[in-house]
């Protein structure tokens, strides 16, 4: 049984965690902790969290499961850090966005008899804004929550176990998972998450160019500009360790599309236009 | 005082304004043609249209307004017909999403004190996909509602008048109206409204021969892929007519969002990027 988790990164994530946790009915406690303290003291005070920890350590050596929901390099350094404090009645996982590197430093960390259990996960739920004061405990009712784990790993029979228990506290938060391969994972996340981010990124900034000075004619463009730039509102400090650990999928995406666009751009008055079209409407027909 | 409107085209917009016009107390009658006759029927049995035409000539020549809801090519063959069959005492407006072909029509055609009038109008209000169905009557609602009228039009004073009731009812319909240059007209929508169509139609068909034999996948993407991808849905034939009559500012916005994808993915480890997203940033701080 799950007894006490602790939560590091009370961010959106963070905090929604903890929300949708208590809300499936866990017991336990959970115990939060926030690079900062502010963030750390709305969780509290929005029942997310039962506890702050002033030492994150301690608070992980404590807890039968501990998740990381801090950027990309952060999670490393903490999976580096607690490695050698935790053992084989442990399980660490996490929320980051991209899976080789985490997954990768999990074998070479985690996941043998004798050492605490890694689960690297990525749940496929998130706000253009981040921050404990946006969190939701609904957040990933319907959303599709990532396992990329290592089929090599020798778990303890308690890390198997907590690995199963924790897969049932997802799925009673409301969402739904799907085991993939990290590689695969990071190229597939290139194309339906990266991709489309960077894209509403480039388009607003080029807006901000265009029509920016004019904010009347911003509201010209109604809720189809308003949708296609929503993602244009979040911060680079979100993203930069994606474009880090991801780097040539996104490339790769993004060349794509670029040649997709002035493919259509050269077919604005023949025929292939429709074809473009059509094969749009097909990615979207139910 | 306007006592007869004719709409030509009971698509989304055209029964959207039927169904607009009665909420906002309108008293007189509204007489609709449609080229198919079923959308029609489902304007008429919505309660968008008092009556429907059999024959659209006779409909516009005892209507005080008829507003051309039909595609741009064939607004401007309805103008070709009605310019000869309508007087002084009548007034053309039209919903049309590039105003330069139509406002250059207009001023051949209309708009002289022995002619019947015409106001160019543009309401920025639609959805990814047409048809009476989806008709509300509150789709202009807070939406912008551009015209484009010649400064050189010598209306009648009849036509000066119901110009002025016919902007009075857009208000009323909730909408708010911007005078516009056509030319000027043309290249803002090509940035604020074209530019994001084109963008999720490549988007959606490029994610569709990456990913879409595999619907799991799709959900992955979440809410962020389906914003993204939402106008993909939108048909070729509502589109057709714009990439056609607006291509030159349509490719000049591709081909800068081409550039701009290309900096951004030759900037995704340098601190290039943290000025694409800032610069992201400042489109979206309201």
């Amino acid at each position: 049984m799950i007894d006490q988790i602790s939560i590091f990164g009370t961010g959106l994530l963070g905090t929604s965690a903890g929300l949708a946790l208590h809300a499936t009915g866990y017991k336990g406690s959970i115990i939060g902790w926030n690079r900062s303290a502010e963030q750390g003291q709305l969780a509290l005070a929005m029942g997310a969290i039962d506890s702050i920890a002033s030492d994150p350590i301690e608070a992980a050596r404590s807890a039968d499961v501990t998740v990381l929901a801090v950027p990309i390099y952060a999670t490393v350094d903490f999976m580096e850090k607690l490695a050698s404090v935790l053992g084989p009645e442990q399980l660490v996982t996490d929320v980051g966005s991209t899976k080789r590197l985490i997954t990768e430093t999990a074998s070479r960390l985690y996941n043998t008899p004798d050492r605490a259990a890694f689960l690297p996960g990525h749940p496929m739920a998130g706000k253009e804004r981040g921050g404990a004061a946006l969190a939701d405990a609904n957040l990933f009712r319907g959303a599709m929550w990532l396992f990329t784990p290592d089929p090599a790993a020798q778990l303890s029979p308690r890390g198997t176990e907590l690995v199963k228990e924790w897969r049932a506290l997802v799925a009673a938060m409301g969402a739904r998972t799907l085991d993939l391969d990290p590689v695969r994972h990071d190229e597939l996340v290139a194309w339906v998450s990266h991709l489309p981010q960077f894209t509403a990124t480039a388009l607003s900034a080029l807006l901000e160019e265009e029509v920016g000075g004019a904010p009347e004619l911003k509201d010209v463009g109604g809720r189809a500009l308003r949708e296609m730039t929503r993602l244009g509102a979040s911060p680079y400090s979100m993203w930069r360790d994606i474009a880090h650990t991801n780097t040539e999928p996104i490339e790769r995406a993004l060349l794509a599309l670029e040649q997709r666009l002035a493919h259509l751009r050269e077919s604005l008055r023949t025929p292939a236009l429709r074809n473009e079209f059509e094969q749009a409407n097909k990615f979207r027909r139910e």
